[in-house]
């Protein structure tokens, strides 16, 4: 446990410090914004992380094989598992599923949460958009909640 | 390198977040107050994980038992080292001292950040103030940049 636990935390804390900010003005931050503010922190981690990681890496085949490393590598590094599931329509869409990601594992006990879970997984979206970007693919990553711990990442790539 | 990266990337960005905060109104953040956001997040991230951490750990024996934990344990469940040095008045003062702190390694070459090196310590010391005060123990602690990347963490406890 003892590796992991910090960045939960933080993150965590994050959120709540996002959509609770201790101002005086006591303005409700609205749902929406609140998770753009998280998925452009995420997207900044994810551009720095992949940057450490592919350091001394050649350079990917094609789109597939970035995914991949997305899926493996990169995942494993950030959440200390991989992706369980990936598909393609090999056209620009590729689904992400975690069956048990663990931003979502502190909240999943119980259905009191359910509301507040995508909050949850913005900052993951930015991560993965912010990676992409970094290995020169844009992006426009999306989220789901399946069943608590489990959730998926739709990345849209635009064709050109 | 791996599993200790995220943190720190995530540890930037939310300082960059609070000190930079993405609001219309453009208001500056003081640094005092910014400092006070950070050491508030920390407080609670520390709470959180020392709870997890002591979950199965006998009751401490002392004071300085409480603190040999933190500087132990505690120390390496965040940051992957212990503390360097411990030092104690034996009146309520204990210094901690870390050779190399791994939230400021990545700012430490040259001396272009040394202005704002204070903000990397402040989370850290709301983190061990967090974790003192779910041991029991109610504490100030401040921190003072020695030459990048140490750092001394003071902590006071009042005598009743």
């Amino acid at each position: 446990m003892a590796e992991e636990v910090p960045f939960d935390f933080l993150h965590m804390e994050m959120i709540n410090f996002v959509f609770n900010p201790p101002d005086d003005s006591k303005k409700e931050v609205k749902t929406e914004e609140g998770m753009t503010t998280l998925e452009s922190l995420g997207f900044r981690v994810g551009q720095g992380l992949v940057e450490r990681l592919t350091k001394d890496c050649p350079r990917f085949k094609d789109e597939l094989d970035t995914m991949k490393f997305i899926c493996k590598d990169f995942w494993t590094s950030v959440y200390k598992k991989q992706i369980d599931n990936l598909r393609t329509n090999h056209q620009g869409v590729y689904v992400l599923q975690d069956n048990k990601f663990r931003l979502l594992t502190q909240i999943s006990i119980g259905k009191q949460y359910i509301e507040i879970a995508p909050r949850f997984l913005s900052f993951t979206c930015g991560l993965i958009r912010g990676a992409l970007s970094n290995l020169g693919i844009t992006s426009v990553v999306t989220a789901e909640v399946i069943t608590m711990p489990a959730c998926k990442f739709q990345i849209q790539i635009p064709r050109t």
